[in-house]
């Protein structure tokens, strides 16, 4: 009944095999330390390359969770 | 011969299992009620998460197609 | 010990089967003539629809790459 | 049970008395033909002035609604 | 006297001989059936290219127009 | 019947009440020394804090007004 | 006479009656656990639509403020 | 020798006939009051639409001038 | 029937007489050293400015081509 | 007591030495005809280059000063 | 050999003397309470200005850490 | 007397000293092989960090130069 207020942290998930499993691991990790994540927002995709080959996704979220009083 | 005009419609599909499903779900759908569709550009991808995890991953489109006259 | 120089050049993989596909394409023909590739990032994502269906992904990448004296 | 599909529909309210007005305008009226809108985003707020005076307030506002099969 | 309401719609005009044709093209189809079209705004101006010479012009058009009752 | 010309300045107008009053005072101070005003763009809207309570909301707003010859 | 830090936070305020209350929401929840508030800015102006009325407005504010040693 | 500083104004030129003509129409008009004008950009390309028809190309232009001491 | 690799290289085209013309001569000096253009987007639009009338106009193009194996 | 208006205008400044010599001969020229500077933000930061050498850094600023009734 | 995750604190640093200086000045201080950080970028360069001098730069970072398990 | 053409290349330079160091580390390296380089602009300014403390500042430019038939 009350207005909610929820606020947004910015994360970098990494992973060798691909952008969905980097996001995957981000929300996961974050959701350890943080309750009641509702959405996220890639804002960045980008990659570490290793004798030409891509080592790393690196996929930069916003994840917006709520503030319970 | 003579020039051709398109039209730009903005969608968001959405998937459980992931960025490139919801993209197809979203071509295929709007593929349902317009024809010679030509092109899409990915302009958002967000995603709603429950528990903790994502309950669904979604991708704003913009879909571009032909007119005829 | 010397300050290093990195040039970004800009390709656009594709790729019939995905997102990833298309972004690994990208950076391996890349590597047949740029050596020391180091980073890459997405700043498009786009496709080619026949049919009503997704003929290919474009994916719009810079890569980055050291420059050696 | 299956995934969902959303279009963005893109509407400019105007209002002479104020911003609000003129987004629960431009909703009210797009409910009136569409069903089941789920959100709005402002992008744009300007206005026409007459005589040193703000004549109307207009509002840019993407809709999403959901698209029923 | 009542608040007006206008839509925002997106077309790429083209045209093989210049940038304005491809604008008034656009214009003139979209007039066909969307009556009372107040402006239009270039969002992206792109260009295919055949054998080295500039094929068509595409010019990318947001439209409004006002929604009568 | 000939060709117009506009100039935009710009302006930030502040206020202790809202956004719209912010808007409204730069507007109105403007117009004091520049004639024809035919609108305005916000194009930020930011405040200033103090003791955890909004003190001064700032709306920064282009403003075009009609050059005479 | 030292030189300042501030941080910058992101929240997401959300009110049934209005924008301003939405900011002002976020502005007073974030005081309780943050001092020394310097300012905020609005980054994005977003609403929830149910039956064809704003359920509520959702204003993302980046909030500043001071650091002290 | 001395460092030297330039000044922007932003204008916005129109034209019956097309872009380049509201874009010398602006700068001519401009050079009417301000020497030395050095560059300008475009900013953004709009019209109004009257019947169907393109009554006005305006075309926002960013001015550089030199500022003699 | 294999993916296919574009490169996008960026130039500026200039010309005394008009935008389209400085297009066209970026597209035709790319093209006696690069095959196979596919296409070009514009992203700035600038000019030079003379006793106050516009001497060059400076279009900047991202030019797309294939990459042969 | 009542609420503060502010004009935003845009210079560029140059400098043979560097980005903060550019920032503050703008800021120092500009303060000689306008009272009441107040902030400055830098929006552009690019150079002039001759023989390979860096000629004149060009710093452009937006600066906010106070206008009194 | 796992995954790694990171995340982005925004911090304003500002100096009297330079923009360097308040980057230095916010990375060290950052760096009291945050171990890891892996990275910084500036996204905003602004100072504050009294009686016609620059009295502090002010730059906006966004700095990434590591964060262990 | 004929229209002039020039190439867009973007670099990254680094310094252990400063921002400034960077861009001209960066020019100089790149009048190398590139002749006739007429000015640079700056899109991005980062830093890597090691230990809490700058180890490089990481500049990006996009470097214009004429091109020569």
């Amino acid at each position: 009944m009350s207005d909610n207020i929820y606020k947004i942290t910015e994360v970098v998930g990494t992973s060798e095999t691909g952008i969905e499993d980097a996001i995957r691991g981000a929300i996961e990790r974050t959701a350890r330390t943080v309750n009641d994540i509702g959405w996220f927002e890639v804002t960045d995709t980008r990659g570490h390359v290793v004798d030409g080959k891509i080592a790393h996704f690196q996929v930069t979220l916003r994840i917006g969770f709520h503030v319970h009083d």
